[in-house]
């Protein structure tokens, strides 16, 4: 099922696993898949910055795609295609799409900086992968060094109907959404689906701000979607106290870099994948970080069982 | 009493009061000034990037630097002496020793990219204000776009002995606080006070990893005293119930250019200043930006009695 | 005699010239004032990023634009006055309109990336120094990173009437002054001065594109002012002829931080001031450097008499 | 023949031709070939920026890369490798070596800042590709904003055997090659080829300063040849002369982004390609940018008869 502009809910954003030798880790892959959607996630971002995209070769790039998006049956699958030029962006685009993806996403390269480079950028980028790919605008300014205004959004939104969702991580970012809300209140602004990431820093604000989700990769997807179930139910209160208790980590976890190191050590805990392992250029745990992170685990575990966790080996 | 090495607890950094109409707030820059150091703050920081400094001509520079020295009496003032010259920082850095100042803190200018540019552009500074002002190197790539690492840290510190103390606030920086403190075990650096900013959001972790205390100003300067001094007497637990507790307000006022108008607010609503004026150019709270606060600080308020404020406005 | 959207001719960008020690040299100041207005230049631009504007503080701004004001009797002064805050542009703009100066000069700070930001920012530099101060909105992108579309500058210059001239020096920049005039064509933007920076580089066509001048600090002014007299009569290939023979200094000039050095020491070759002496942090040259120009200036001077001096020192 | 530290003179920066659909055009890619070896080029360098690499797939650049290696026979062909990830650098520097490339080159992402992460990369980067393959460091501060000092590319060059060529195109760039040289001299640094590339804009000193010659992709690469061997031979003046004649047109080239459509419209009049179409994102000439490049053919054409072209179509 193609992505539109009604998509709600939680899309995560799904790290590759490797094995420890640099190998994508096939097992894990399926693994993760099933778990994300049990845990109830309508979906799955892959080949994200968080999935390591830029390290996997052409060919390994669609292979792992093909493979998630059969695990994964029905839910929709949208394949990051962010790359230096057209010619490998359509490739991966159309042959994600070919596979069964519902969508792509698309971030803008760090050297745009003026409103016109950033709107003629994204209409050549929908020319090159054809405009029947419904796509993902992604907007996280502290990575790509590119700023784009709420006005800017809305004329990349006018002008490509094929733009169906924003991948919204701007920081500070919460009057951003209220301004595109805005603007469709007023009429300037089609139907757009925002999903949020940023590591969810800021969910519990930009769910009552008038997000429709989470699309992010914090180790506890199953929390992302308790905590949009109970704001859209409009549960405030239960709702802060869940985020508030899962803060401390998420918070860790927001680490430039480190990051990843952080996520990818907590899945494996959960048994969600088999190993940490990043490709190169990748950050690892020191152990002085491991320990951090374990007694952030152990403090998240008096309120929320899911952190229970059996020790460390 | 100049600043040494030995430097501990909490040197807040203060915000510049305005009036609404742009003066300075005399009344509320003595108020402020009270309040930190009756907070059981060791020190103020002045005229850092929080503080408006760029905002200020060469002239009110000087007379709020000097206002608040002769109100802190035998508390350590810490000027911010930045600035694009070395012509205005050595007027700036004299005039503020001479006043009584502590010392002064330096940041490098967002040009330097290599290690080589910033150890020389430091030392040309301490040429420029002369060797015997105890000084403050400020290490935050996140807005000033230089990156140091401890190495480069470390030929600061040995080849320019007026270095005294490191405001770190990179982010991740946890390893970072690791490495200089290992340096310091195998003899290679010199002892060195290091105090935390960043807004605060990794202070739980950053006292454990060796840091002396909290250079920042997160408009609860009391709850940092707090947790200094429960970190420091091996409090873990209590220390992070403490931080928790504060950390969904931590994380709101940790957003770029809104940081500010939050905390101002904040301190506005504590009656610590009188208005949340800023310069231009300014970032003010949307109407819903203060309701998220006050919400916030009605969930903060049920374990911290410092958060139990009356009604706003 | 206030600036105003008809000027032409040149402009020089003045260095400042400061005694080996590091003072201002005044009597040099002097010299190079008479030097360049009797060379034809129709004004000068001081404090401008080649004046060494933020080496000086605040009270050497204001004396050495009293000087120069004073010194230049009727010819036209534009002061530079970009500052980190509004506070002390607002006060070295008034200051020096009150001692004569024809108006001033505004870049924006390399924060500024959206559209809306760079035009947001210029209102407010407005509101700060006075709506009755005529300006130079300076357009220089490859230093500070702030890149201005045809379509903003169009906004900034509607917006703002005091706004009078534009000091081009986007790198490349051709087709932006075409774009610019085009604009006027078709009754979009009003009557706008162009004068053009950047070393001189690509002068020779931008004057055949429509701009009214140059306003750069090239070594030899009086030839800039023969070739936008040449340019202005029509003259095709003499412009290109006497541009041409230049253009090896001229492309030596233009190197990064080097290029102060070299401007300085030919004009202390020329005598125009009496040391190439810089405030730190400055760049020397090398003495390898000094042997090139010095084969560079014996090139020139086969066909310009102007560049035949007395062997150096 | 593997690449090694003896290459000298001039290997060209390579184009890739197109056909005005977007298509790689053969048959202008076998002509280009053919003339730049005819033209007295000791090797040529394929798939670099000026390459329009990124807008290759990864089957594309392969196709070619083999396409003028065949082509080229004896002549050395070095490969441009540089990439988002190791996985796909490691496939096409692999695949170039099997096909007969003589090296490989390598740019660091933009993304590093300090001289540690710099030196990591191109570690990382040879364990990638493998320690056999002969590969050129490419220094372009001014496009990639990486800024290396003599020191750290002292330290790469010490550490990593394989690394055997120095793309010198830093600006200013003078006193680097100097200071290169100096390490050598004072047996700090081993031996290792400087080719300059930064359109050739300081070509003339930079063989005086101790380059090997040139890399780069000016349209005249003929010229290039003959000033290689003008400075090598001792000819000062004549080399300058010869310099000088180009170098409006080389500065004209000179333009960031634009330049590569100056070049593809010389060597498209001069015959070499037959058309100066660019895969997108590109930028054209404009028709009045179209009559400035003839206006300054025709003035070369009157010392240079290689510039002496039929009239435009």
């Amino acid at each position: 099922m193609p992505l539109d502009h009604t998509a709600k809910g939680v899309y995560v954003i799904a790290p590759t696993p490797f094995l420890p030798d640099g190998r994508i880790d096939d097992a894990s892959t399926d693994r993760m898949t099933d778990f994300f959607l049990q845990a109830g996630c309508n979906g799955m971002t892959i080949l994200g910055v968080m999935g390591e995209a830029p390290k996997l070769d052409q060919g390994e790039a669609l292979d792992i795609s093909k493979r998630i998006i059969r695990r994964a049956g029905k839910a929709q699958i949208i394949v990051g295609v962010s790359a230096p030029g057209f010619a490998a962006m359509r490739a991966l685009a159309r042959g994600a799409m070919e596979a069964g993806a519902a969508g792509v996403m698309i971030a803008p390269p760090s050297t745009l900086r003026t409103d016109d480079q950033i709107v003629t950028y994204f209409r050549q980028a929908v020319e090159a992968i054809g405009d029947d790919i419904p796509w993902v605008l992604q907007d996280y300014p502290l990575l790509f060094t590119v700023q784009m205004t709420p006005g800017v959004i809305r004329r990349i939104v006018q002008d490509l109907p094929s733009c169906v969702m924003l991948k919204h991580e701007d920081w500070p970012g919460l009057e951003k959404i209220s301004a595109l809300r805005g603007f469709q209140a007023d009429g300037s602004l089609r139907p757009l689906s925002i999903l949020c990431g940023n590591g969810g820093l800021f969910l519990d604000f930009e769910m009552e701000r008038g997000a429709d989700g989470a699309m992010t990769g914090y180790a506890f997807p199953d929390m992302l979607v308790d905590l949009v179930k109970l704001s859209a139910a409009g549960e405030r209160d239960k709702a802060h106290d869940l985020f508030d208790a899962h803060l401390p980590l998420i918070r860790y976890e927001q680490q430039f870099g480190v990051g990843l190191a952080v996520r990818k050590y907590v899945m494996m805990r959960r048994g969600i994948i088999g190993s940490d392992a990043q490709r190169r250029p990748g950050s690892a745990l020191s152990a002085r970080a491991r320990t951090e992170v374990e007694y952030l685990l152990g403090r998240l575990g008096r309120t929320d069982p899911r952190a229970r966790l059996a020790p460390a080996g």
